[in-house]
């Protein structure tokens, strides 16, 4: 899968997961919503944050900023269909109140409708994306199906 | 979420995505198809391994047994239906030929047709979970709709 085979499938997929680690190295993975813009990737803390965990992955970009953002397609009956595409890349908290956090805000309310009535609170958490990489099970499924 | 409803939906789903980290705490995350046997979660190798993939999880394991291992459910019409749950624990690789790996090869071949045809091969990664954990968007969805 090439860099932009992968960053098209991040562009099409509507959820993905964030893996952070502490300053000890302990993971910690969670599942978020998200908007591309270029070479980065935007998710917000939830409308509706369980406080301490919101905290987490925030707590863990500040004391160690490598992260891994995950998307894939899972298919029982067809392992075959199987692929899945990694950003590795640097988090980093958008500046409250900055064009930035606003775009990012817009674009995140653009994309899911649930973001319409609840829209996105707390920090902005940004990805700035230094390898796009991915995997498919056949190369076949490089084609159309993909995105599927 | 009690620890018992989140290994509860670990044993109900077919996909789930493991976050491991190097010895410098670089995060890595990949989707396993896995087996629970009571608080271990056992995954196997894909049958067609990517090799410096393959390695690199085993790799990130043996310089940092620390792991976290997630199942959720994300449902783009209603996120009232969003559900997570984690696993957090301890990496190892099962020693190759031991009556562990049997049993865990048989419950994976158990679990997902594919492997019928293409049994797990490579290394078994066994984690031993200390704690399950997760979260429902609402207490509604602790009822019978948490594995739908």
């Amino acid at each position: 899968m090439t860099p932009h085979q992968a960053r098209a499938l991040f562009q099409a997929a509507r959820v993905a997961r964030l893996a952070t680690a502490d300053g000890a190295g302990r993971p910690h993975v969670v599942p978020i919503v998200f908007a591309v813009d270029e070479d980065v990737i935007y998710t917000a803390v939830d409308h509706k944050p369980k406080r301490s965990r919101a905290l987490r992955r925030l707590a863990n970009v500040a004391e160690n900023p490598a992260v891994a953002v995950l998307v894939d397609q899972y298919d029982d009956q067809d392992w075959d269909r199987l692929w899945w595409a990694r950003a590795d890349g640097t988090g980093r908290v958008v500046s409250t109140g900055s064009d930035e956090e606003q775009r990012a805000i817009e674009r995140l309310r653009d994309r899911y409708a649930a973001y319409l009535e609840r829209p996105p609170a707390g920090p902005v958490l940004a990805v700035d994306v230094r390898r796009w990489s991915g995997w498919f099970a056949t190369s076949a499924s490089a084609g159309p199906r993909a995105s599927d």
